[in-house]
């Protein structure tokens, strides 16, 4: 599938997309053209991907990519058709091929494609307040209202019946049906991702969008960053009160309740119908199921299965909390 | 009292707002005119209230209205002279009833009658920025500034020597003498509020509105959303710092000093004289007495009485924290 | 040293600035000019100073001021070229002084003195959106870029190859080279100080400023309020993610890396290389040292040495935390 945003410049000769790594395992590396850069599960033979821990060992005994940058105590777990590129660290070399190929992506400076509203002519009618910016490469369905002072910045697709607020911006993000956007969110921008360098940190591309569904509404304030390799995602009929943070690769399932002042770490994964009390916060990279009940305050840094309820710093279960809190 | 923001569409028949809730106990309902939907406490003859939780039985026994929506078991509460309707959910069926009184209480989309300030005859000389909108019904009173962007939607009523922020939006909001709401609050929208349907959640109309006292200063990119059917109140020269969510239905005595980040989750009721330290949040349905001390980070799942210091999550006593911390 | 953005209304006779303080200390004051109002630290001669807590008598004994405002209990750890004033209430007079000689610091309403960037002839190209506004006394360095109805007010100086975002607000603030503002931050309002009062509470004024240093990255809609007598600084190459509040007078190192939510009381030090997780709050007037880490969701009460590793609320040392909560 092509990017549905940020242009591909590849394809590339493996052997020069490698060519300033030094590795001593690229000396055999060839002529073979790399058309883009996936994770292990979405690969395909003319792509490249990466492999940077063991934890994702299964999804690497599968994938169908013809090169993978992974460490050299990874490499046996890869295909034989699968090629390793050995190197020290897996994602600043990533982020370097990614920055070739999506360029684009790693510039979040401010849009200055946007055009005043009242210069498109877009094919369905829009309700729009004052000062409405829109940008290249958006699509806006029938029936919507955009208010005052909104930016809706490149690469936006929204669909019908949607309500976006007044001082929203909004980039590389994708908005179902019947969703509401409150004023003052700011949703698309990149994450807060970056390589730590004592004299100057190194942001990497994010290549990632938003994808909000149907008929979801998402607070005043909140801010939502687009996803570094994968989408940041919130499902459908999902309400998010006001003053929520959802980092980047965050995956919120369907009908989820968030209440106010919540925030995600980043690349989470929330089942369906979960509900989340005020100011909660959901560390990175955890698996959260469904129907689970999350207490207000609670902190949580471990998994949770399916149909729990619990509280607490770090968050354990209710009956538990509620017991040892007497 | 008339409404002073939203329009009734009433009076209506009782027995034309009851006839979809195909429920056992309408059928001796007549040709009686309900002029308005109110609490408990505020109705009058002419209006419809609703009952539904024991909490509140003695304001049910003492209630002066002709009819109550409630439930089967609550019924024998209610005073002879006041009718009892009984259904299954008590709330979803008031929703919709408001919904019929109140109908611009459920679309909170961007405010479309707004013009720039500078099409409008104030009596009074105002200070104001670029950029600046301003909606139907409004008033403003002397002395009064207001910053760059900043939007006052329909609906708002601001006192004598205020100061408004830039890029704040305003709606359905009270505001007296002397109070400063700096940049980019977001103050009136219709609260979290809503029936969880798993196909489309089912939003209720808010008829209250946000009031703020004299002397009282709203921080930086603070949310405080207007009530269900009551108001969401901030007292007297009450001060919250910046990042502040404040959600529907709570009331907030004079006096108070809050810091940065706090959350309440809404309907809570907090004295007068009030200190809470930043990030601490306050849960839903609660009462905070007068002259209470909460310490930051606190998670408040309790009433508090008066003059109690409390720290922690849960919060508890003050010196129990401190010691349970050594 | 002279302040850079705010005007000095000064020099007073010293009998002026306190005739209306009826301090039974003061009557052997006479005609000595004074020229400006400094903390221990860095007034001179010709200035005046306050001390007001114990904990400061090691500064107090080395100032270099003419006159310091302090309690009488603590007058005798002044050197005697230094004469006090001894008053019931410090923070209270000195606030009054302060506002004598920079009274443009107390009043926070928008810049009114801005205007559309089109209208300014800066040297260097700037990079820009629409509806920017550019206030009286700012400079901005090459290679800028700055979004969509972004203000900035007056007194600030940007560096060159910053990004600025859309509707940020920015004020009284000085930033360093390569640095990015994202979307939505508001920076350099005065902090949430005063003096409580039951009628009316009394704003003091903040003449601090707001520093950030070079290739920093400060994320989407944070708060970060400039110092009330010193400045809120941020150092060199640290990164904030979105929604964090920074109050007055905080100092935070360089190389720090502080994610979502995080909240900082005010008047605290952080050293270099911290780095804290999401939603985590640093009370007031603390030392976080060197290399430290914070676990997200810690409330810090104490101050942290170097090289610590802590979490909790209260925060503690990391491995006692997870002990604690296996």
């Amino acid at each position: 599938m092509k990017h549905p945003f940020f242009k591909n410049y590849g394809p590339f000769k493996i052997i020069d997309l490698l060519n300033d790594l030094k590795s001593n395992d690229i000396e055999n590396l060839n002529d073979d053209m790399v058309h883009d850069i996936r994770d292990l599960q979405t690969a395909d033979k003319e792509h490249l991907t990466f492999f940077h821990s063991k934890k994702y060992h299964l999804q690497a005994s599968n994938t169908k990519a013809s090169y993978c940058v992974t460490l050299k105590n990874l490499a046996h777990y890869l295909p034989k058709e699968c090629k390793p590129i050995c190197v020290d660290n897996v994602l600043l070399i990533i982020s370097k091929i990614t920055s070739k190929f999506y360029p684009d992506a790693t510039n979040d400076d401010f849009d200055n494609s946007v055009k005043k509203i009242e210069e498109f002519n877009f094919d369905n009618k829009i309700k729009h307040g004052q000062n409405v910016l829109i940008g290249e490469n958006v699509k806006i369905g029938k029936n919507c209202s955009i208010g005052h002072n909104t930016i809706i910045e490149k690469n936006v697709i929204i669909g019908s019946d949607c309500s976006i607020g007044s001082n929203v911006i909004i980039r590389n993000t994708i908005i179902d049906n019947n969703v509401a956007i409150l004023d003052g969110c700011i949703i698309g921008k990149k994450g807060f991702g970056f390589f730590p360098n004592k004299q100057k940190n190194q942001r990497y591309p994010h290549i990632g969008i938003v994808i909000i569904g149907e008929n979801s509404e998402i607070g005043c304030g909140a801010t939502i960053d687009r996803g570094s390799m994968s989408n940041t995602t919130i499902g459908k009929n999902t309400y998010l009160d006001n003053q929520i943070h959802i980092a980047h690769n965050n995956k919120i399932g369907d009908n989820c309740i968030i209440a106010g002042q919540v925030g995600f770490a980043g690349s989470s994964t929330l089942g369906n119908n979960v509900m989340i009390g005020g100011q909660a916060g959901i560390s990175g990279h955890l698996k959260i199921g469904n129907n689970v009940q999350i207490g207000g305050g609670s902190g949580v840094i471990k998994d949770i299965p399916d149909n729990s309820k619990v509280m607490g710093y770090p968050s354990k279960d209710l009956r538990q909390f509620l017991k040892d809190n007497k």
